[in-house]
């Protein structure tokens, strides 16, 4: 499956978020984007994600999973900041602040509290309509990719 | 859409596995299945889900937002016990200890640590083989639901 | 004990912070400082402690749980900011994020997330020279207090 | 200070426990005491400490940072099975579960749910009369030790 049409527009992001190629769980749910903040200075990230029905669930709100998942995305965009380094998750923690409904834009925040030779340190602010829904930490490891 | 014909055999699962009506972004991701234990008497349950490639990630390893979902979903499961009750997740921390891969047989087990009158503390391990590869600890609140 | 003649000046803190008054523990470590933000709209307070030898390791550096102790002082200060109400925590996450030592000034940030009726979601980094060494975060819950 | 004096016995804790030497902190706040589990098979350990008045917190019951304090020292010692390996917490994940109070016995049980080359996994169960208080889970990083 090719995933390179992929647009923010067609679901109502704006056009500056950017779609991560190459993984199917969060295409079959997602997709989601990200945005590098372009001052550079400061280690941060925005990502969208736009709720669809089969994100949804027995409450048709947004699935606690989901929005799990959406957030560990967060951390590991904002972990790498827009780079191809490949990371993985250790440790996520999750605070479920409110609920999120079908249709809603929901949107990340992500930032490094501390980059080491090994471990990454990030949180992050899940967030619709600017209220928070979700609070996320997370300790990411990096590893070593094999480009083929 | 009707999920009454999810069967746990159609994934090579136990046919006393269990399958949970009515949420749309755990079939679309799962199925997932679940069973209480016999005895009763312990709080415990047995949860179970085979991956598929729709739920792997640029490693070509389980997403690790499924496997959180997964959790929340085993840890939500033994937090009710297998009644009807409706909770919501309040927090959900996860330990990620190893990958697990396409077409593998993912086993969550929950044990409830204290059942309060509004809150309930759950615990969980995800294995693989026997093997953990997610630790999981949750605070659940009871809600009211209103049947319509 | 009286602990009313304990003052942050003694231990090179600014005089703006207060101290709590009634807690064994904390003053067995601390004694832990606080201050609530003047401007009231945001609901932030800043808390403070000079590390003391019996509060370092084998390893001489701050013990983690005392460091665990400070931000869930600072999470509970922040929860109720600077009134009296009581509250308890139910989870306390942490990632240590780099060591702090022997004399050090340890600075707290919390945040409320959201304050629920009876759920109140807080987070906080802990500092040393404007560097985190902790980032925290606690779902407490309020408690009726029996005041004698 | 020499705490080679120290002996379980004086805080009513079975003999067979012992006491680790050099932690400023955890012998101003406990002392705490551990046993490794004969069979060796298993990486299980089993902890112990009395609860004194300075441990407590303003509504009189155990403070919730000595309790983490406690909890982290028994997921260290699981960590390294009571070897004298150095290891330092990367994170600590709380649920408090229930309260203890002056003069309990307060158990911690520690298991390790996997060992790598660099991080250790870890859960604990913090009991006071068989009944869980605080449920704890750790990822703990192995350091290299200078031997003065």
């Amino acid at each position: 499956m090719s995933t390179k049409n992929i647009t923010p527009q067609a679901y109502g992001i704006p056009e500056h978020f950017q779609h991560w190629e190459g993984d199917c769980a969060e295409d079959h749910n997602g997709p989601f984007f990200f945005a590098v903040d372009a001052a550079g200075q400061t280690e941060s990230v925005t990502t969208a994600f736009r709720v669809r029905p089969e994100n949804c669930n027995a409450h048709k709100t947004l699935h606690g999973g989901i929005l799990m998942m959406f957030a560990d995305y967060t951390l590991c965009i904002a972990a790498i900041g827009g780079s191809h380094e490949a990371v993985v998750t250790v440790t996520c923690n999750n605070e479920f602040i409110g609920p999120a409904f079908d249709g809603d834009l929901v949107i990340g925040r992500g930032e490094v509290t501390r980059k080491g030779g090994s471990l990454i340190f990030v949180r992050a602010v899940i967030e619709v309509d600017g209220k928070p829904v979700l609070t996320s930490s997370a300790v990411v490891k990096r590893v070593k990719r094999r480009e083929s």
